[in-house]
């Protein structure tokens, strides 16, 4: 149930303090997080003393072997997992640097639309980059910063910057952690039994046995010492809440509790939504597994059409797959999804699934399930058309890659070669989002389906990250 | 929906022949066969005049990579995927031998029985073992076998042996597939494009596109060269049909078609029979994912209660999961599966399972759905008690580790601490899997809950695998 | 001074009697005797009831880490090294084998010259192979034997064998080493402070702390057990003593002694017989390193010409170097050598070498030494010309191949550009063998020079090895 | 006859402009300058538009694959070779940095001495730094320098620098080469047939078929670019030349030119001298192979005593020797070098190093040839006893580690268990450099021998580095 491959999140965040297995316990957060980032990570640790780091490209359980973990000793511990389809070893985080006021290592979730100016700047004053990161800008201002206190330079530093940064810094003051002002990306603060984490889902905490406390505040920066946690508000107030809606539509754990909701009930709910909106006379109501499967059970529920499994996902497949030859290539689907023929052999099927990004896989299911036998399929999308892409974390292809910003629904549905084809309305995902009935929206960034983007874009913004590839290409660390 | 680590079926086998894509295709079947054994493969092709093999320990898509399988030449092909905790890579199959009738290639999925008889006296007759696996006496069987042709030498060859075996031969002859007379595992029969293939499953024919044409009868040889496919019955008559019923219940992949029938369909009925055996007052019903997907869902039916998702999986645990430190251990299930709070508190909960096996997994996931706040748990559970370990191909636990071979339904139930439980029984499962009300059978093994063996059983079984592993006991390949 | 490319003695065999160390012991010694085989190696132990095998491609050092050295239990083992550019794992020595004697471990040197047929016979009494190394079918006659004893069962076993080898056996009996009646490839015994010791070579023994006791004789057989060493002659008498001549010439390390003499000595005569034989008008005597270092000091030293350091070898070079492109290949010689501008400049310059195979590294070599700027170039050969491959355990190139199987020694002169050039004579090489005048041979094969085999070669013969290539192909394990 | 393990120089660098197989020629560079550095390696390229980078740790045929080399796209490529036990990859050179000049790579070769100071103090304007090693400050020197060419930011950068510095610059504008105004490591500027080299010996040009042109003067700084080689002196013209006399005793390969001389004659005259300086009657002269060989020739012509072969190196010892168990350890040296016996027995030896750093090596040698039955044991030692460690770029081991630091010549003698030892003289050393008789010094730096340093040390020198290894201590990768 857990999405793994439809587009990706850039980044999963952990950090404990207190606890003397911290690394294994930021290890299991890793671990609990891959869906947000499964090509890469790191953990630094830090035992009063000396830092430690372990890095490298791969699944989490391949980056950190037995030995090495054994090696990161401390009780404070942070650790991040990147989706990176490029880039050097450089650019794996935790990112690490010592300057005046010590050494620093920072975990980043979000994007900032601001770093290619602050790069600028920076690099002007004398700064010397060595990562491609738009992260890097930070651990810059920061050294640059003349606050006396590891706070004080957090909240100058960070005052410089735009966009979206969930933050987790660890020095030898402590743990800091730290949402935006607008509170894209989640973080979320639970209790060890001794210490405690900071991370990105609440499904970390279920497994290291943490009681989830509350998730940090947009604008807030928590320190975690010897004195327990402070919460500090640096930041003007007037800035207003966007926290992606994304993450209740894809990427966030269904059994994780984000900006205060269980995604899994939102996902119902989505599901619900989309039945009234969309009711179609049907047999059978089916998923594509794993990320339509809640939508799918509350479209079932509210429609009363029999839910079923007319689809199922081959886990094995992992990121090595080899593509056969010409001759019998196109096999991705395929390899992880196969149709169950006597589920939906002479059906009216409903598929609901949780998004369409290309139009590629969608239209492949939908062949699938008529090859296997269905009279009619509908496919039902449990949130609206995708019109633009992210600029605050999120790795959406181009515009011109997403099939609803050129094309008509009903172009859609003739390309899918569906029997009919519905997106979830805006105002319908907020009515499931709200638990209300009114759709209105007052505290969530929706700029994907509506393109009206709460932190505002540097004109630069299409170029930057092909600016920032260009220095350094090559030293892939296998 | 594929399970992965309750218990393991030796292998799964694939065999293609006349397509010039043959190991490429034999690889995508291994892949879709990786439930059935995921911890070695190999594959060997012909070109007509020389034998190329690949070997190696791990999952498929770590075995074989591009470059090696582009090495694989030939338009006929077999490949083996095994589970094995043990072993050398000489241990790997498929095996090959040379002997006065050339080389030969094998690929074994099941267990025989007589295995140690035979090899003692092979012995006597000066043959000289290299592995430690049962399947070699077969090749000796047929090197000393005195028929003019590879089906008379494999018919006679194989009257000697006792067990459960579907294979594959590779040969200078063609490709070759037999099922034991018995049947006891599958083997199915697909016509592709260009050619055919032989596999243990029907949902390879899904992923490379070929047409599912019959079961490999109990005691068919099919032999497939230039001349397409010709069958032979080299075996007396007279020997009872002994399909594994837990095919059904747990091993195959439930878009599989195996032994004529979708096993996606038996699985809804076992929760049709469940629910109708064991009727309960609850508010939900959910599976342990992902085995108990489809009983579930068939319970939910029958019972009228509303299905849904109670448990998340994590399917990025893989087989090199780091323990954590004895402070924080017995991560182990709550890595794999998680509860969601929203859903099970203050619920009367259902949750279904497809059998249990030691009880300790089950023990910890009503622990679990407990914390999460459920009112009640009542475990359904979608196949009888194990009471017995299977000696025909599957690796299950001993006896004194099968909690319900010592156990009675209520201890077991108290050691779980749910608050009910009740399996399906023996009868309940044959109406299932014989869609009548009778509950008699006599086609399938079902000796791992009934401790009737339809293959008779040597006195020194218990003995065989510790004395084949004495033999040679390092040498695991990375 | 160990050479490392020129051609390849096919194996290094070593076994341990009695040391609670005996694998690391081993291990050591086959580190000693990486000169003989560097490609892939084994290593077999038994604790008195288990055997632990370790076996891989690669240097040693890559082969046995820590934790695998460790694993190899007990204070009996056997190793074996081996050249091999071909083969599956299955090749990798020691072979070891399951019969009705129990199972036997077994380490090669040398090589047989009636393997094909024998495997055909053995393969039409049923014998299946598993390997494509002629040493398999020792393994086979020795399971066919009727003898009483593990020593009769070898000595009969052997005695349908024809061709070279030295020989390790490792069974619940003990240790037991052989070497064929003409004694071709060396074997010599040693003590340990603790237990015994057979090794290729007395290196072995230098680095291991034990005491050279004695060569193992032609066609002895001795077995190390809980009684000592005890010998057996179980051979016919009459076959004549044919020691190769070439382990003295280029193969045995230089500080070792085999066939009662330091190899050492033997080299520097055959310096001082090339010396008077082949004199020369030179300003300096230089070697190519390092194998022609010893014959280079005792030319020097007869002639009463200075020796030198004129070519400079890098030992940094190994079997991974990547080839550059078209436009700056052919850098194979000059990766590995160097010549020393300011030694040769306007120098007469004597060239010793130990032997020339194909010519081609000789003519680079005298180009670069021209280049350096010496004023006359005259090589001179410390054996005679090789006519004829061996087919006693030594990877020599095909007679069309071998430069002076075809070409006069003039011939050969105006190919490699040098000034002149001389070999050094059949009895020549043999005056020095045998510290006399006479130059008569009455106990070396010296086939590869004279063309006359002490052992009668089958006519099949130059099929062999293509034939049983052809049975498996692929399987190089990393 | 290239040394490989005594003491370590920290680097080994090579740039190539102007042609179009830059990264192959650079890798073949590297593999010539193994011996200044085996453990790390990194090549970068530009073409003209884009940086590629590979680094790793390990050999150079193992860091860089076939197909790596290939990615390295460009006509202007610089590379390094890093002798390091610890550190992150982040330490692994060349160095990259992207500032306002836009981006650079640096490979540096030697030590600088205010590092440190220099690093707080560019902390205190806001740098941020991101590996541990001495040159990264040179990076931040530059970034922060405000002329408008980068020559003029080099000469300004690297005023503020003390310390050892042969460097290399990659950037848009060209290839840069730097030698420190000392002089201390040697830089040498090559013609290609298409394109310059540099390279810190000669030896990479015989292998890439350069002509040697001429040393980079101390203090000259050489940009290369289309216009072709321009030189520059930025650098005071006060700076004593202080060029390390050690690469000459041990350190470049004896077929390089450095310094303007040959590396071999140098070697052989300091045996000369030592010969003269420290006469014996003796029966042979031995080298300790393969850094001794040279100066041994060099004491036997002038002892006219004959020149023999010893000892016995096995080169195919490599870093990842196994250390066996405790009751058969110290086998490190045998595992090296062994000791002919026939060459040895009854004979009085003279044993010719270059250098003792310890003693604990040159102790087991003499056993060693004790034990071979060497009548008398006479050491010489063609350099002067090393007094003092080396701040300048050789990883010499501390003061209380040096032997003879602490213990007089008897006093070593002893603990060699050798009948005499002498070492040559300071005047001597300078008389073989020299080729005169005066054995006066001008030109080089023989600190370790003589606790003059020319560069003057910071006072917290010796804390330097364990300051710096504080920051990031693990990361290292495979």
């Amino acid at each position: 149930m857990i999405q793994t491959d439809k587009f990706h999140e850039e980044c999963g965040i952990v950090g404990v303090y207190g606890n003397p297995d911290a690394a294994n316990l930021v290890y299991l957060g890793l671990y609990a997080l891959q869906h947000r980032g499964q090509e890469a990570s790191g953990i630094v640790t830090h035992d009063g003393k000396i830092f430690y780091q372990e890095k490298g490209t791969g699944l989490v359980a391949d980056v950190f072997r037995a030995k090495k973990l054994g090696a990161l000793r401390g009780s404070v511990s942070i650790g991040h997992n990147r989706y990176s389809t490029s880039g050097t070893l450089a650019n794996v985080q935790p990112l690490m640097g010592s300057s005046s006021h010590g050494t620093i290592a920072m975990a980043h979730n979000g994007n900032l639309v601001n770093a290619v100016s602050l790069r600028e700047e920076l690099e002007v004053e004398g700064a010397v980059f060595q990562s491609t990161v738009d992260s890097e800008v930070i651990l810059h201002l920061l050294a640059r910063s003349s606050g006396n206190t590891l706070i004080e330079r957090i909240s100058h530093g960070l005052s410089k910057v735009r966009g979206a940064y969930s933050l987790l810094f660890l020095a030898q003051e402590g743990l800091i952690g730290v949402r935006d002002p607008h509170g894209v990306r989640p973080l979320l603060l639970g209790k060890l039994k001794e210490g405690y984490v900071l991370a990105s889902e609440s499904c970390v905490f279920d497994l290291i046995e943490a009681e989830l406390i509350r998730d940090i505040e947009p604008g807030e920066v928590v320190k975690i010492d010897e004195n327990g946690v402070t919460s500090y508000k640096p930041f003007p107030k007037s800035m207003p809440t966007a926290q992606c809606v994304f993450e209740f539509v894809y990427f966030a754990r269904p059994d994780s509790v984000i900006f205060s909701q269980s995604v899994c009930d939102v996902r119902k709910r989505l599901g619900w939504e989309l039945a009234k909106e969309a009711p179609v006379d049907a047999d059978i109501v089916i998923a594509v597994p794993d990320s339509g499967v809640l939508a799918a059970l509350g479209f079932a529920e509210v429609a009363k059409i029999p839910y079923d499994v007319g689809l199922i996902r081959n886990h094995y497949v992992g990121r090595t797959f080899i593509e056969p030859k010409e001759s019998i290539r196109h096999f991705g689907v395929r390899v992880k999804l196969n149709a169950i023929k006597s589920v939906l052999q002479g059906k009216r099927v409903v598929v609901v699934d949780d998004s369409i990004v290309r139009g590629t896989t969608s239209q492949k299911i939908v062949k699938m399930i008529r090859a296997a036998g269905a009279k009619e399929i509908h496919v039902r999308v449990s949130s609206p058309p995708i019109l633009s892409p992210c600029f605050y974390g999120i790795d959406t292809p181009t515009r011109e890659e997403l099939v609803a910003s050129s094309q008509s629904v009903e172009e859609i549905r003739k390309r899918l070669t569906a029997d009919s084809l519905q997106y979830l309305s805006v105002d319908g995902m907020f009515r499931a989002v709200y638990k209300n009935t009114s759709g209105s929206n007052k505290d969530f960034c929706a700029a994907c389906f509506t393109e009206q983007y709460p932190i505002a874009l540097d004109e630069q913004k299409s170029h930057q990250f092909s600016l920032f590839d260009n220095l350094i290409s090559s030293d892939k660390v296998k």
